[in-house]
């Protein structure tokens, strides 16, 4: 009954043995080596066009370097309130872009309002002390609600019509392509996105980020700041083993929708419920409830994990917790939250 | 009638007859110089107790030096939503902090909400990936408001629960402690503030800013933190030389009661006025009109100078305007200005 | 016969065996799990003491990363003129510690020398306005030869003396300690360094480095720093079972012992050849040969790899080649280069 | 008998006035104000074509921002082994620039070594991790020397050769105008610099600095990036003021003529003395000069003062001390220190 987070997973079958396929024999370092080269066109073909890719060791470093290639002095990235670049990463935008400005938009459930953004954008007007470059939507959100193509687009086009970049956070984007039902071009270049963090880990990597570019030539001097930030791998191959498995045969968004899956079951266990509640409707692998606390209790108590979620008020007995599954995640465990609760 | 900003003014008379008066001889550079000393020390007179003082040449520079001191990775600064360190400093204090971050916190009228802050910092507890370590006041506000003795205090209160350092931005220190009609001592560390960016610049010298830190110790590395920065003059006796000239006999505070003066004068106009009125009401020598979009045309048809303030919503042929009195403004500009509107 | 680099082979099979096998079911993210845990505990049983273990990415990462723990304005890091971290790291010190000076020490054939170091020390006195803070010295050095215990112990009580805390980049630290015949203590904190740059990538990991800190409380705010930088991995097991698999039985000095073998008889064929010579008599898996510019032709034609050595005066028809073996080099290998050579 | 340092004087007689003269009514801030725009053209006429002209409030400050204007990830600059930027600005260009490294070029008596220069680069070649982008040359030197018209244009056409951009710190530029005897021009854009760090603090200005761009265009983003650096005063009209005096019929270097002939008479004095020789002979306002250390106990008893220089050996009984002399040294100053020696 592990709700934890869905990084709590090992790889998945078919992630581990492409890594076991590639462990033989040399291969040029640095990315030089077949395999890498072979999976960036993957995901040209994957995207419907042709994309620039850099790997890097974590969610963090993608958001982060991406944003940092983006930086000037006095710039300034919009993001939604509750953004992992915002609240999650220790800084690290500000941090690798040395010294870039993060201002959080109004987001409820996680979406970014149109109307908040194009009011933030009025008070930091071109030619003023703090000039917006880029905007970083998450989809999935944190709230585990998903922006549908519109919604992208929309606030790409704002976004875009006073010359920001933008750029998703696609930490669960296999999840959200699974819920949306769409093509990851239409989700991304073609609603505006200009680059995408693009996140193997949680859906059955081991450790597989990607930064995918789709406008050429966005990012002068990747390749060094990738190097000094201690982002190149030289055993690449070892990630693009990775990627080969997640991505061949549709794998990534079959293990999406499992996960999705499970978590709509939990879902529909907390709406029939008694004694327990949906927070509020997500769309992916994240179920937000509200329980009671001596649910929470009893599920630890039989070794179940899920983490409270704070800042959302709630009655005093009861506790917003956060389900995460994965695509390791069975029915049994499902089932055995909604007997413990 | 320029009320464009205090800083379109000079020197005032005893800050230039100081300057005149310590540049004959040879003088340490780098701050050790008789002067210099001597200014640190009626810094310490004037607060009432012992302080360490870091002149710097700008207030962006004391204000993003003294946070940096602050500085840790993922350490965290609370500041008002359109304090000048949010908006007006091009990213200083991320930058010169290496990447800290700043988080806005709701202010209406500038000042900050105690609830606001609380909630702010109940979102970010300790052992968090973006833990706040240091509370941004600015006194008075960039709204022309100010906070009295007990505001100060509940929100450092507040903040100091949390283990928070206190700032205070006293760009216009001065026209704050005049329109308090309280002790230096009160509205800073008696009030719970660990630094202050004490600005001699707005209100009557040339260029004048100070780190005045009440808390000893408190920065490690300051002396080689500004250097790099480049902010150690080395002719310092130059920047004591203005302070002592400004400090003495009281003069900043007397320069700047005569500012608020002329914009007490300027607000009682326009309440009085049938064509103008009040955005809100402001304390020190910065008004907030709302005025007809022609009256702001004749005014600067006759050579006159305001700023317009963006992101509040007034009628289609109405306009925000700012303006600024200094230590030397006259009744007649005030009287012009009004006759104009 | 690939003699490119070291990162050029593959996971050995005692590394890649471990990795499968703790890949199954759920276990905390970010540290927390056992696996993660109980290797901390095996550095521990290594180093002979109690040690603290930051698993990063790559070997830039735990350089950059553990140095800039040591950060201060003004501060300055040591090192060997054609130091890893001077030349090959695109700047990744002075970036991750926000702009600490790399100051370069006179080190013939990598080896820093002592008197060196006192003179460069003697230039940078305390108080200054550049203060050393740390040194750093690679042990096995870039130029494939090894510092012995006395020599490590001569250096770090220089810089001690002075109060630097001492940093040793092992990127090839198997090897050394193969080369040596000493245990990873000696060689280490009983000699005087402070924290060391341990790697398993270059030697049979994937994708495994930890900085090992010898002296606790070193380093304040690792984990917010590392987290920051986008170094903290979520699913550790994954790291945490290279360096299982990685130090067991001792795996890791077998396998250097391997490559070093391979190397001498490199070495001992270069000796008695009659078109090729040493350029220096080096001591690990990277040995330095002066060949003829048709034999590097000839080994490339025949689909073998070598890099040329820059900044070295050969012959104009020769050429400084290095040459790396690793655990997966084979004696076939080698005598196929020498065949061809 | 005051030699310590040339910033140990206050400002000339036609500096003061100036400043006096220019302080009444109101004026733009930030750089906007006619007497600014006025002085920017002033120093176009200087250098005899249009350039950028960068207020900043010290030479770091110049320096700094200046080459941080080259950065970029894994650039790297180029200058003198104990240049002021490497040595004395506690680290202020790889701050500035957020991590760019500096690296040491061999300098006799602070001239770079056009073998050495071209040796580092072949070094450092284009596509590898530590990319020059810059070269920057002080002129007069650290060391008192002056480079020569043919040798800036020797050295810069190396850089160019590379695409680096050539920087030279003018700290004493005027010094070295007077003592070549050439135009601004000719030593500077038309023998190859890009930008100077122009100083007038040390040669008659409380505090006047400025980067002067000759290459249009050269910096994209100088405004904000002052701007973050705390380096845009609001009373930009105080120093234009500054250097309206400074640059009025040839003050500047007038005023730098007389610190230098001060310091010939001082080393004619030297080279006569039976006890005290010339360290080596320099061509400016700064006189490095062997004299026993019994005389420098002699001189500080006298209420003289003079730094003492470190690493150059020189007998037990001796010292070798710089002696700057600047515009306020008077020849009974220069009489009296030879004979106190």
């Amino acid at each position: 009954m592990n709700f934890a987070s869905d990084n709590w997973a090992g790889a998945s079958p078919e992630v581990m043995d492409a890594v076991i396929r590639h462990n033989h024999g040399f291969a040029p370092a640095y990315g030089g080596d077949p395999l890498s080269l072979g999976v960036v066109q993957r995901f040209s073909e994957l995207f419907e066009r042709e994309v620039e890719v850099w790997f890097t060791a974590t969610g963090t470093a993608a958001n982060s370097l991406g944003l940092a290639g983006l930086s000037r002095p006095g710039g300034v990235v919009l993001c939604a309130e509750e953004a992992h670049v915002m609240s999650d990463e220790s800084g690290a935008t500000e941090f690798q872009s040395g010294g870039m400005k993060l201002i959080p938009v109004k987001s409820p459930l996680g979406r970014m309002d149109p109307a908040a953004l194009s009011a933030t954008l009025a008070r930091h007007p071109e030619g003023g002390r703090s000039v917006p470059v880029g905007l970083s939507l998450t989809n999935a959100t944190e709230w585990g609600t998903v922006y549908p193509v519109a919604q992208v687009t929309e606030l790409a086009a704002i976004a875009r019509s006073r010359g920001l970049k933008v750029h998703m956070d696609g930490a669960r984007f296999a999840n959200a392509v699974a819920a949306l039902g769409v093509s990851p071009a239409e989700i991304t270049w073609r609603a505006g996105v200009d680059f995408l963090s693009f996140g193997g880990t949680k859906n059955g990597c081991w450790a597989a980020e990607a930064i995918v570019v789709f406008s050429p030539g966005l990012f002068q001097d990747m390749e060094a700041r990738r190097q000094r930030a201690g982002h190149t791998f030289s055993k690449t191959r070892f990630v693009a083993a990775q990627f080969e498995g997640y991505l061949s045969e549709g794998n990534w968004v079959k293990r999406a929708r499992h996960a999705n899956a499970m978590a709509e079951r939990l879902r529909a266990g907390i709406r029939a419920s008694a004694v327990a509640r949906l927070g509020w409707e997500s769309d992916i692998n994240e179920v937000f409830a509200v329980i009671p606390k001596a649910a929470l209790a009893r599920l630890r108590a039989a070794g179940g994990a899920a983490h409270e979620w704070p800042g959302v008020a709630v009655g005093a007995d009861e506790v917003l917790v956060r389900l995460v599954t994965s695509w390791a995640t069975t029915e049994a465990e499902v089932e055995g939250f909604l007997g413990v609760v």
